[in-house]
């Protein structure tokens, strides 16, 4: 074996991939990173993606650019179909890869629950191709609904957007689609905008779990006072295209329903042969190696952590990031022969969340400084600048976000698909 | 009549299009302008799209946003079909369009001169959605042929891009993409580059036909020298997707085959009612009429305009930009009710193209003087960046031109569709 290096193969690019992949390559040992997308997706600003604030490129990096002088990490794009613990092979829709340690930072996708005609007919927020169809859907139906001039029932169902979820993202969706109206309102002329309407429905009593009570409050304030319909303890039942299903019996006409209520781990997790929880997530012990296993490791969203019994931690960046550190380290060990492996202990830095332009709340729990309103909003906007993988992107995002918090338009409003 | 203001309908949101809304913008009329996409595109730079320069909606800008401030300026989101001169309709399939005049400025798309199977295996170059599909595919022959270890005929096969055209659309992508691939060289550590190669095929003898002969021989150097196989005199006959066969009946294998060798009017200019030319543009008198008629006009690509027995004019944004003028200024005397309509004349502002990162040719045809090289591209730049329509776009443009020429990288390259 002195001759041969350890093969590490990580499954997804993803905060804690690119970050385990980063710690790997100053190593001596071959690193192989799959991935189906040849981009690191920022997750964190989607949103503003599908809200024509930011280019696709300004959050989608290539893999290989973060990569360019490690010649021991090699990019394989392909789609991971699952692994045989037993002939120690990563099974990929282009052939298998071979491993001695094997990570799974695959990630999250949308969890709808069993609920086949919502999942059929509203969008998701995880990918970068649904945050380009959420764009151009809902700009399509502000240039269909202006050429309804006879039915208006019609026209007050395009012009009906329902977020599902009270989380970060549909807060953040929400507030941002609000904001797209109100640009959209000085350049529809013959619209008229009272027809044009942003609900959030949440069917638990509180937005954003994660934070204290008063800024959850605030919260939903801002959101309203900028005309966003809060509908708290609210469930969905179905959704046809055309119309959504309450569980109260309610109905609300809408072509658009934007699905970020739930996420579960992605389908190939359940292939890898170990043992799974409900939202399909892969349980790991205490060291991150999956049930029965020495060499395979997972971390992030597709995860299960417990510490002792409380409930499993958030699918949140920094989890998987510092995750990937303690991996890392352990992996490390193994190959050098050393048994005490390192236990994963995770530092909660807190959470923050935009409520559109100028407004957020911050929310550390540790020492619990709170932040609400612009200043919170520089804050945040400090935090995904810094931590945005491009290098020109993080110029070109300061000057949009600057334009668009002065000037107020967003020049990303354009349809690029054709269904007329 | 004196109550009822002049109906104008403009078809197509070009250079032209777009000119001549606005120049009716501030007259008492009422305007409609029809497209069949919501933005406005700066075709000249939909190569630097195509090679991963620029994003999308830095030469996309919503066309509501040039008629913001312009209540008498209505945009309508449809596709053209047809005109019915006797009842004075645009149809469109979204309704006819009553008008009392009409202007087609409905541009030009790809011309494949009925070679059915080279248009259905090629890319086009005049649409957004075929620049995207162009990078998308390019960047993704480079992945796939990563994972061919094996198989030399087949790497070589998709590692071979092939532009035909030697025009300044073909010049500047086949510049743009021999750079693409130095760029991929650094990050590709597996492949043996020695199998990427990039063609330019032309049927005629030259490159350039606009331009003088010594520019066209620069521009043929500089090409070679970034090892781009220019093949002048040489026909393509057919291409399968995987084999281009050409005239002489050599054959090259290759995966990519980007069509620029030329255009024709779109094919609703057919169904106009009037007579068309041999590449389908509708033909007009010296005032823009098209025969016949008095109340349609027809200006830039989609326009046949001959100044005597000279030949037509060529397909490029100033024609269709100073015939704007003309035409509006025409419109406006019938409304006026005077008959004495101003005769068109095309006024050579000369012709530029890059050949990539740093390099162009400019020729300016009435006073002679050329420029080549470093300076002719700085030329190059500004007038591109002055006439960019994005308020924030041209700022975001010149950061990546500059960052692409000091640093040589481009954080464009990725693949939004998912093909694996």
């Amino acid at each position: 074996m002195a001759d041969k290096k350890p093969r590490i193969v990580i499954v997804g690019a993803g905060f804690g991939g690119v970050k385990l992949a980063r710690l790997f390559a100053g190593e001596d040992v071959e690193v192989t990173l799959v991935d189906r997308h040849n981009f690191h997706l920022f997750q964190p600003l989607l949103y503003q993606v599908s809200t024509a604030v930011l280019s696709t490129d300004e959050i989608a990096y290539p893999i290989r650019t973060f990569f360019r002088d490690n010649k021991n990490v090699k990019f394989f794009m392909a789609k991971a179909q699952g692994v045989d613990q037993n002939r120690k092979v990563l099974l990929t829709n282009h052939g298998e890869i071979p491993y001695d340690y094997l990570v799974l930072s695959a990630g999250a996708t949308t969890n709808f629950f069993g609920m086949d005609r919502v999942e059929k007919n509203s969008f998701g927020m995880k990918t970068l191709q649904e945050a380009i169809h959420i764009r151009n859907h809902v700009l399509h139906m502000f240039e269909r609904a202006d050429k309804r001039e006879d039915d208006e029932t019609e026209r007050r169902r395009m012009l009906t957007f329902v977020v599902v979820g009270g989380g970060p993202t549909g807060i953040e969706e929400a507030g941002a689609i609000s904001e797209l109206i109100g640009i959209q309102k000085k350049e529809f002329h013959q619209l008229d905008f009272n027809e044009v309407s942003i609900k959030l429905i949440e069917a638990t009593p509180n937005v954003l779990p994660m934070m204290a009570p008063n800024l959850r409050d605030y919260t939903v304030e801002v959101l309203r006072r900028k005309g966003v319909d809060v509908m708290l303890d609210t469930q969905v039942v179905d959704y046809d295209g055309n119309t959504l299903k309450l569980k109260d019996g309610s109905e609300i006409p809408t072509k658009t329903v934007i699905w970020a209520a739930g996420v579960k781990a992605v389908p190939f997790i359940a292939n890898c042969g170990s043992e799974v929880d409900r939202a399909g997530r892969i349980v790991v012990n205490e060291k991150l190696q999956v049930k029965g296993s020495n060499t395979v490791f997972a971390i992030g969203d597709c995860a299960h952590f417990q510490h002792g019994t409380e409930r499993p931690l958030p699918t949140v960046a920094p989890v998987a990031t510092q995750q990937a550190k303690t991996a890392f380290d352990n992996i490390m060990k193994l190959i050098r022969g050393e048994n005490d492996l390192e236990t994963f202990h995770y530092k909660d830095l807190g959470a923050m969340a935009t409520i559109g332009r100028g407004k957020a709340v911050v929310n550390r729990t540790k020492i619990n400084p709170q932040m609400t309103g612009f200043i919170a909003w520089c804050a945040w906007m400090f935090v995904h600048l810094i931590r945005l993988a491009g290098a020109h992107a993080n110029v070109t995002v300061a000057i949009k976000w600057t334009w668009n918090l002065l000037s107020g338009t967003r020049l990303g409003r354009i349809i690029t698909n054709i269904e007329l």
